[in-house]
């Protein structure tokens, strides 16, 4: 049974995994934390980034010989299987380690197996400790592996009625710069960031990660930027010395199979009844290793990934502003009555500075386990 | 000083006042409660609606000799004028109050001066313990002493992308039961429900209070109806007929000067740029005793009373919902660039069933004191 000090334990690990977010894919975020056999704390890790150790060795080389009969707690069933480094079951074993307690089951079939591995090899196992806690935490790894796509988090800024800019186009500042930090560090959580044509022509968008260094380390330890995606369809918007092309981060415009451009790092894709398709978008980035992305809009290409039924998470941050005209939030989404509505479920308000960031996911996609 | 003994017995005589909300008009809303010399509650009672005892008289009642050399705590300044009742201050010296603790000044020409009565009787008088809260209770009969309108309440509710109703108009329900049950709440603390010719014609409102009685009973101890009105510009929208014009509460339709319309009680105003004009409306209904009116759209109306800087207060209820298309909550305020957006100051956020309920007032709305 657990004890309030295995829950503590693992607690620290969810904590200790969230650290990695935005630099580890195609790899869950993991964490691990070492307790002796007195119950004494010993190690602790995180898997940092993808091709580097994994969260248990780090916990483990932390520990030393003080993991002899002592107890791993990791947020994610320890690996079983050789890639770009060992299995962590294994190494686990090798350790001498007395029990393995961890949150959520493997579901990539590659890597499962590991439970099985230390028992066999007479290691006491649970599993299921503070799962939800772990699940949230590795939700969009979790989405990813189970959907084949990449987990679209739609985030937008906009006043209290719906608007993302005045009726001239002025946009400038509608949400506090409370809210705008905030946004930067979803972007330092996701492994790219996509943008529709008509942002990238009326903002010239950066799209890249900035904050005072300290808190850039902290939230992302490798330094990793994300990947700076641009739906440019008919290949007008980006033009050659755009902000968005310089070295700050990679970047990739995608556009459609028949477009003519000169710009390097494209990505041809098949046209949809909008703009390109959102599958086969999502497909392309997922086959560059891209397991989370937050689509910043504008709301015509959010429009389309509604209609896709490719938004996994809704954070809206709304300044408590009126305009009463102006480009809405959100456009056509293939939504022409009440009862087509997309219905959320919202999960999370909070006050950011002046304005309110509420946090939704869609009522109907089914529970991840 | 204040003790926490006196700020208990405030506390409650401000929860007291609100049950009066929307039956004191033209009156404020008054709680008082009485301690005998001992400290001891002997006596209560509120405002319950213009025309009945004041709540210093209630109370008064309520304690009878018990009053005598105790203390009075009252909402607001008891008043110095016989209206038609006689002046609260002598009724408290005829007790044999021997202290009177109130939290805010009647700021009404035709009132104020109580204090001082109490003061020359001998009588120990202290004022502002709660102040803030006994001023919020009282917001909107302070704002329409203040400035000779009514106050202004703007209702909406929308989708998280701001959206009234889906691209082919449809609307129910957008908003869940919890919060058409909360609008219930606001319409009987309102002395007038205020709807537009868009609204009277899409929907057929029938705007009276409804809901189970005894909840009805508490909130309103005198039953009353808020009055209906709908701004009918060219007087086409509410036809014989209306559900608006039965006999469930008083209704007044307002239109132009130069309507032609055979319906009763209605009243003729001026046109504006955009409609009717506001103030002139707004100045009609102060002429009839109403203190604070809920406006409950639509959007263009909403506008109209935005554009006129003629909203004190916004209650938005925010369903997690997004359509992507269709009529969004506020239509053409007069606002065309960011910089004349109207600036709000969230005072509160509350989840209401799966609905969000966001409250705010304009940042440059001056404080009430």
């Amino acid at each position: 049974m657990a004890t309030a000090a295995d829950a503590d334990a693992m607690r620290r690990a969810i904590q200790l995994a969230a650290r990695g977010l935005g630099s580890t894919s195609p790899n869950p975020i993991v964490g691990c934390v070492i307790l002796d056999a007195s119950g004494q704390p010993v190690g602790a890790g995180f898997h940092q980034r993808a091709g580097g150790p994994h969260a248990e060795v780090h916990a483990l080389r932390d520990a030393g010989e003080r993991a002899r009969g002592g107890t791993a707690y990791v947020t994610l069933e320890p690996c079983n299987h050789t890639g770009r480094t060992g299995p962590c079951a294994q190494a686990l074993i090798d350790a001498g380690i007395g029990r393995v307690v961890y949150a959520v089951g493997d579901p990539n079939p590659q890597a499962t197996g590991g439970g099985d591995t230390l028992r066999a090899a007479g290691i006491k196992v649970e599993s299921g400790l503070l799962a939800d806690e772990a699940e949230a935490g590795n939700i969009a790894w979790l989405t990813s592996v189970r959907l084949g796509r990449p987990y679209v988090l739609w985030k937008y800024a906009a006043t209290l009625d719906g608007r993302i800019a005045a009726q001239d186009g002025t946009s400038r500042w509608i949400t506090s710069s409370e809210s705008r930090a905030d946004v930067h560090r979803l972007r330092a959580e996701a492994d790219a960031v996509i943008v529709g044509s008509g942002t990238a022509r009326a903002d010239d968008p950066h799209l890249a990660v900035r904050g005072i260094e300290g808190a850039v380390n902290e939230v992302m330890p490798s330094g990793t930027q994300p990947l700076r995606v641009v739906v440019d369809t008919d290949a007008t918007a980006v033009r050659p010395g755009a902000r968005v092309l310089d070295d700050a981060a990679p970047t990739l415009i995608a556009v459609a199979e028949d477009a003519e451009t000169e710009l390097p790092d494209v990505v041809r894709l098949p046209r949809a009844d909008r703009g390109l398709s959102v599958a086969a978008l999502l497909e392309a980035l997922h086959q560059r290793g891209i397991r989370s992305v937050l689509l910043e809009g504008g709301p015509t290409l959010a429009g389309a990934f509604v209609a896709a039924g490719a938004v996994d998470k809704v954070v809206g941050y709304l300044a408590p502003v009126l305009l009463g005209a102006g480009p809405a939030a959100l456009a056509d989404a293939g939504i022409s009555t009440i009862t087509e509505a997309l219905r959320l479920d919202v999960t999370e308000t909070v006050r950011i500075g002046p304005d309110l960031r509420i946090t939704a996911v869609p009522a109907t996609t089914p529970k991840e386990r």
